[in-house]
């Protein structure tokens, strides 16, 4: 329960309702009682503000609140934003400290910090490092990685032998960091395996869904820089590099050895071909697959990929296609008869 | 070992045949023998019947058996569903009962039913519930989850805290239900994590594959409504909603707060974008993407989707739109000689 | 350490160069020092062979070394496999060998090799026979599974019943062999399961990633043949058969009783539509859907697939559709002029 003044200065927002409300959590506009928090950043749901029984509703400052004056709004530049603040006042995150499971199976040369977390049935190898980070039960930890400060591992992730982990990193249950890379040489029919022995580097602030899988280098390093964010069931082939604070949409991949740049988002379900790279601020959506390098920033989309807008428009005249086989053929009976005069 | 004329009322069959015939298991028309009651669903694999040793075959009322009189034949209304019915008669599902794994972790908060089977290494968190379930070795349950009666969870699943979980639920390996969703909030470049406090409910009846991914909501609850069925490697995001009896084939992906309606079907890696709404009824066919609410019921294709019919017209001319250029550029220099007249 | 000599023998190659270097380990040509061996396969990267530090360099035959006589090169006939080769010198597999951990939960009835290595929290059901193959820790293996000699199956795996695994077979983490096929029939608007009983073959020297499903059959049973090479989160469904030495890349999907032949390549997110044969030596390009069989080997692309030559084609001519519908209207208005003549 904090008062809706003080919390309202939490999230920098601007107050103009009632003050002496109490707010106890934060709800969404459908589900609020008197005492929660809402919010709207989804035009979407705008229907809901007149019948919501929320304390507060948190809106844009662009949102007209004149017709709706008898609320309680509080103002923010990014209602999103505000929204957040007011979950992470309510919510703390799940970083459990200081115990260390007898169920565990933990090598007598691992140096985990006193103040580590580490679950039932986890299993600890030769010369790991973990500093203050939970390790939920489960979890699979080979020889030599290091996990810093601040992370979460949530339970059933599988982390293979030589890897690097930062700061305030949290993976996500299913999840496999350092599976092998898909890496044959052909010979007379065959396929011989080609060993794969570099390493995964997950940087600061990264976040990795569930069952997503990042192979490990074949030499050097598979990359993810600091602050980017990945969602469920990707994949992230050998010696790929993503960029600083990228975002990875759910189900897309990525071959081997491209290089992703800064402040990328890749929809969901994109696929990017191997050996490519991507220019910083490049948007791919929804579904589209890479081919070639992206040189400049921009939105791309198609399969293969070109400018958004033309594949807007391009798109929009797939369903008429057979139509304009017609055309064409209403058009050359014609020019046929003007010829025959 | 049973009388085949008892087997065919269980199925609820016409059987045409000889009546002296024991059965012991269900196979394909290949692979049966004498005693083994077979089928024929896909007419692919009439050729199988002439040559099959099964001692009666499964058929449609729509087959012509005249050209087979020699075989013993159960004619059903639906030869797959006799099938079904024969299988569930020779092979009882795996839910096990009346054991707790003494090298299971169980909170002494837990309630869990007399009846339930706990296998070894499995993990169960505080004030879960559990009732005459079968939760198999390597399964993780978090904080406050509920399960009914009668589920199976496989091995290595993840059930993350606050899931609801209805009667009659099969989980398959590797699936991680209530990870976190995908959200955050842009702020001068770097994304902060929204909490992710919401739950999952799972109703009576839904079956999830291996290696799915089910998020928890932002708020609220993303949930799986009665009799619907989730195919491997499938993406649900949070906050959706799946309605009842849907099908959802294998890689498909539901992005945030969409909600599928009753009665539809996402093919394989099919992509659906966020909130938005899809009619009951709805089939979308593979690899299609979905980008706008579908408000009538119908079959959908393409990236982004249009009306089936028209797709495979349309995609049938892709190949030729090389052919359709040359077309063209003939038809003005047609036109120009046309012009200089 | 080993003298260049002898590990230019080792990997079949001709040495161009000063023979008196010991060699210690494969790098890359940006991070080699003058004590590894490295290599060239990729035109890609030329440029570094002239600044890399590497004691000596594999490079292809058609490679011309004439502009940097001064550095060591091995001649190999393919780069690539020389490489290979080096590596597997220098790093052995994973192959553990003669334990059986105290903390696994291993059946009475379970035949297992003294040599075999059983990790910990690692569960063996009845009846499993395991041979001379390393068995990670956190892996769960079904009732009257089989697995041969020299296979490494990492932690976090599910190998259900009745599966058969031959040797050499490598399967990564998050990975489930013999999950339930994806089969129900509609009755009155409802779905029943049909009972899975079948099971899943891997046959010898198949590889398989991280988090990829493979379904077992309905009845009989889901092939995947000698030397075939699974990438991650792939979806296999049931009762498909993967012919010898293919290559399924990431995130592909085939759908139930596919035949694919042998020497197959699918590249990343294909999909195969169900029943299907798919010919010998065919590639399916990446992102590229199947419908129909394919007969004929060759490459083929889009969706559906058709010639990859003409894909290329016509996939180039769409980002010029709207203008071609201009055209088309302007040859109309002319035509209309000419008409009135």
């Amino acid at each position: 329960m904090i008062g809706v003044q003080e919390l309202v200065q939490i999230i920098n927002g601007q107050y103009l309702g009632k003050s002496d409300i109490d707010i106890d959590g934060v709800a969404s506009l459908n589900r609020a009682d008197e005492h929660k928090i809402s919010f709207l950043s989804n035009k979407k749901y705008t229907k809901y503000i007149s019948t919501t029984r929320a304390g507060c509703i948190i809106v844009d400052q662009a949102f007209d609140i004149s017709a709706y004056n008898y609320k309680n709004f509080v103002v923010c530049k990014d209602a999103y934003l505000g929204f957040a603040l007011a979950l992470s006042y309510f919510y703390k995150n799940q970083l459990k400290s200081n115990f260390k499971s007898h169920k565990a199976s933990i090598d007598k040369t691992a140096q985990i910090s006193e103040e580590a977390y580490i679950g039932d049935f986890t299993y600890i190898a030769e010369n790991v490092k973990i500093g203050h980070s939970s390790i939920m039960p489960m979890v699979y930890i080979g020889e030599n990685t290091i996990i810093k400060d601040n992370c979460i591992i949530y339970p059933n992730v599988t982390i293979r032998e030589n890897v690097e982990i930062g700061n305030n990193v949290i993976i996500h249950s299913g999840s496999v960091i350092g599976s092998d890379g898909f890496g044959y040489v052909n010979n007379n029919g065959k396929h011989y395996k080609i060993p794969q022995v570099g390493k995964v580097i997950i940087e600061d602030d990264v976040e990795i869904g569930s069952n997503t899988s990042i192979d490990r280098a074949t030499l050097d390093e598979t990359i993810i820089k600091k602050g980017s964010k990945i969602d469920n069931l990707v994949q992230i082939a050998h010696n790929v590099e993503i960029g600083e604070n990228s975002i990875l949409v759910s189900q897309c991949g990525i071959s081997g050895s491209t290089k992703i740049g800064n402040n990328v988002i890749l929809a969901g379900q994109v696929g990017i071909a191997g050996h490519l790279k991507i220019a910083d601020n490049t948007i791919i959506t929804a579904k589209s697959g890479v081919g070639t390098n992206i040189k400049k920033s921009g939105i791309y989309s198609g399969i293969p990929v070109y400018d958004h807008a033309k594949w807007l428009k391009s798109s929009a005249t797939m369903p008429r296609l057979p139509e304009l086989y017609r055309k064409i053929q209403e058009l050359e009976n014609r020019i046929k008869e003007l010829e025959k005069k």
